[in-house]
């Protein structure tokens, strides 16, 4: 027996299951072995799910969100508004967006943030398109959608320095930062509540 | 946008991909979108593996685990003892103590346990293979190593009796039930305890 599990198909199934984020050898395994109990037909819509998956898809080469055809649905829909530009790290984040239902303008996809301790500067990620992108002339708001983290926090200054130095009159926001819906204020961190408390807004009851 | 993730072939692999065990939408989104910024070698590699599995994998015909041929090299191997048969539930069971080194004898894989709960009779499990298999005449020793719960022993005091009622002069085994090695006794559940002090055994310096 030169092969760890029986067979030389099921060792190389568990290899690459186990090539997954947070997917080790166990797991890998009984995914396998999950597999050779079903019906074939979902193993092979699985397996070549995964592979059409990686040669179809490819980026937008508007926003870089992903996208089946040169520009993407939602670059390319004439019912959204493309004065509005919302820059987002990654494709996720455009997903959490859209699910809210409230969002009717264009992304950006930056594919990460400005990282110095993972090695990851501003020419690792789609933030020189972006300036063109606005220096056209036809964006009348950026909104820097990265995440609450010192990364993002980093990320989102230096695109706002950048978009300043065009000179357009582009508006540039952020997202609200505050007490999250459902939330108790006795459980929300400190950082959280003070930074509602400044950026207090008028009442509104239309919520 | 009819879709859900941007994309169809994006919907296609998450919807695929959350249809294995233990794994959720979310999970199943961070998997699809990890696989899209691997090498397309990854992506194959992954996808084939498991459609080659399935199309790949049966039964060895004499002990029922998982083969890439009629007969299973174990069963097929000449330096093992035909003479020992291990009786056990699955083929993560035959890796387990294959992987233990200590055993040389073959194995009959029952597919299962009965469990009157959840409707699994002796018919949907490979006992009347069992049976026949010992009936031939061969077997001296089969040890009974289905799990210390209440479905494994109703499984081996039900394959004991079909066994007893052959007539031939197989001896029946079953695991040794102790403290498991590692363990301290005043963590070692009552029932766990009292059965080692009931099956002690002469002290042996050979382990």
């Amino acid at each position: 027996m030169e092969t760890q599990f029986q067979s030389e198909l099921l060792d190389a199934a568990v290899t690459e299951l186990s090539r997954l984020p947070g997917i080790g050898g166990k797991t890998a395994l009984r995914l396998a072995l999950h597999l050779l109990r079903c019906d074939t037909s979902v193993s092979d819509a699985l397996g070549n799910a995964i592979i059409n998956l990686r040669h179809g898809i490819r980026y937008c080469s508007v926003c870089h969100n992903i996208s089946q055809e040169e520009v993407c649905p939602i670059c390319a829909s004439t019912s959204r508004d493309a004065s509005v530009v919302c820059v987002v790290e990654n494709v996720r984040d455009v997903i959490s967006f859209e699910n809210t239902g409230r969002f009717n303008g264009l992304y950006h996809v930056l594919g990460g943030v400005i990282s110095p301790v993972d090695g990851i500067g501003p020419d690792r990620l789609e933030i020189d398109s972006l300036i063109e992108r606005v220096a056209k002339g036809n964006v009348r708001e950026v909104i820097l959608a990265l995440g609450a983290t010192m990364d993002g926090d980093t990320t989102n200054y230096y695109i706002y320095r950048r978009l300043a130095a065009l000179g357009t009159d582009t508006t540039i926001t952020q997202l609200a930062r505050g007490v999250s819906v459902g939330n108790e204020i006795e459980y929300t961190d400190e950082i959280t509540l003070g930074r509602s408390l400044e950026g207090r807004v008028p009442f509104n009851t239309g919520f």
